[in-house]
């Protein structure tokens, strides 16, 4: 089987798209911008044992490329539109290469998303993806941009994936633990928070290397610090088995939830949690001093010391 | 040694692109796309072992990954503007990284290009880069197009970069062999040829995976045939060492030349001609008939079996 028949039979799909002027097949993808819009773009690769387990379905895989990869693009608030793909394989093997495309398609549809280009090399397995998406122009929801007395925002619930990593390495055995295997296999990206979150927020950021990792991005753009209630943090039913000092690390310190992390001014929180279409809650707030301070319910400082995945 | 301090460390220079509202280091890159203009964009993968030997310098590699994506554009007639990269390394070592994004840089400068974001991740040795550029609406140079009695030509020498690799693999001596090394490790996208080509063209590829079976790809685009006169395909004086049989073997099928193949319409034939850039050879014509003729200079038809580089 070859480079090429490979990609016909499993990667071109037809699309209605018209700004797609030239798609998968030739040299190059071609796209039209509209007018009013810039273009936002993200990359990202995943590695097979780096970034999931070697036995991961490949349905899986290609689900969660798309939307680890687009996750990037709702914490600008932009709107995903096309993807490229580069697909790194060991062998052409078909009934693999069926499933991970499917996988891939079955994200793209959800947003009426286009793959318009790729390649495809023998070696390690290894899958990079690059998202495409629209921005009215001047509106994209950057790092910088926090200030003090902002309100500190985070989507749904925090530290499934990580726990469900751990579950799926056999690491761990829990009771009604699908949800989060599932929150780990097959995240969501946070597209339509993403559109509404960019009125309001002054700083955005999906959480994909951990909550305190991530925020301190936030705080080094925007060179300030954070105080965050720990209690606060939305936790989902079967993070709240465990006891609070396990599922506070994976909530802190976990990776690939793809939620968003955000700020917001606090004359605009009733507004701002009235329009959004997912939970939303406030977990601290922005501070004047560069120090990221963790409290309790009581307000005592809660110690915690990992910071998140570090990949050197 | 983290993520975001070797990103910081080496990936991260100032540019004066107006267009870039966004650059490296948040969540995505944000790009303006100048009215009147749409977006060509291809992604393409290294891996060590496969696409370059092991012992390749991490100068050449950076910078050929980035002449090898650009080479692309050049095909469709499109100006290099902006690139994306990701890298997966199997340890941080700041000597190879220093020299690898030397080499990116080097190359990107030759097109004042900007580096708008990446991804850095842990596993074998792999780069993945996307390169984006402009083309004036509706003048994209595709695979399509090439009609009956259109002239076939390339750019410079063939074969070059194919007798370089195997002179790097250490499976061939020859003496005054320098410039074949450099075509292999240091080959030259022909940006400058695109931008002219586009006013003439047909139909256009770049020669990656040899002359042969890229040249297939325009005839199966356009649903038409080739006759090509091997007697004519330029040589470079390294490759007119070799006797004809190996030289023709390297032109005709081997890869990583990065040279333009297009077609032309036989009456543009001493404009086209005039106003490139660079050499320019005509290699044959389009046929009616859908197959492949080689033929000698004394028009016999020459046996040669080799289709190129195949992936799986």
């Amino acid at each position: 089987m070859s480079e090429f028949s490979i990609i016909k039979d499993f990667f071109q799909r037809v699309s209605d798209d018209p700004n797609v002027i030239v798609g998968n097949g030739d040299d190059c993808a071609v796209v039209s911008i509209p007018a009013g819009y810039e273009l936002a773009l993200s990359i990202d690769t995943m590695v097979a044992g780096v970034h999931f387990p070697e036995n991961t379905q490949p349905f899986d895989i290609g689900y969660k490329a798309v939307m680890s990869t687009i996750s990037d693009l709702a914490a600008m608030g932009a709107e995903p539109k096309w993807l490229t793909g580069s697909l790194t394989l060991p062998e052409a093997d078909n009934v693999w290469l069926q499933a991970f495309s499917d996988g891939l398609f079955t994200a793209l549809k959800k947003y009426n998303m286009t793959l318009i280009g790729g390649d495809l090399t023998r070696g390690p397995l290894t899958i990079t993806m690059q998202a495409h998406g629209l921005l009215p122009k001047g509106q994209a929801v950057k790092r910088k941009g926090a200030q003090v007395s902002d309100l500190i925002y985070v989507t749904n619930t925090l530290g499934d994936a990580a726990l469900g990593l751990q579950l799926a390495l056999g690491h761990k055995q829990l009771a009604d633990a699908e949800a989060a295997l599932t929150s780990f296999n097959r995240p969501e990206a946070q597209i339509a928070a993403g559109l509404v979150m960019r009125n309001f927020a002054t700083s955005a950021i999906d959480i994909s290397d951990g909550l305190l990792q991530d925020l301190q991005h936030i705080l080094t753009a925007s060179n300030i610090g954070a105080e965050l209630i720990v209690d606060n943090i939305p936790l989902s039913p079967v993070l709240k088995q465990l006891n609070k000092t396990e599922a506070l690390q994976y909530a802190l310190a976990g990776g690939e939830d793809y939620q968003l992390l955000l700020t917001v001014p606090a004359k605009q929180q009733v507004e701002f949690e009235q329009q959004m279409l997912v939970m939303v809650t406030c977990i601290g707030k922005i501070i004047n001093t560069k120090e990221l301070v963790l409290l309790d319910a009581n307000e005592e400082n809660y110690l915690f010391d990992c910071k998140g995945y570090q990949h050197f």
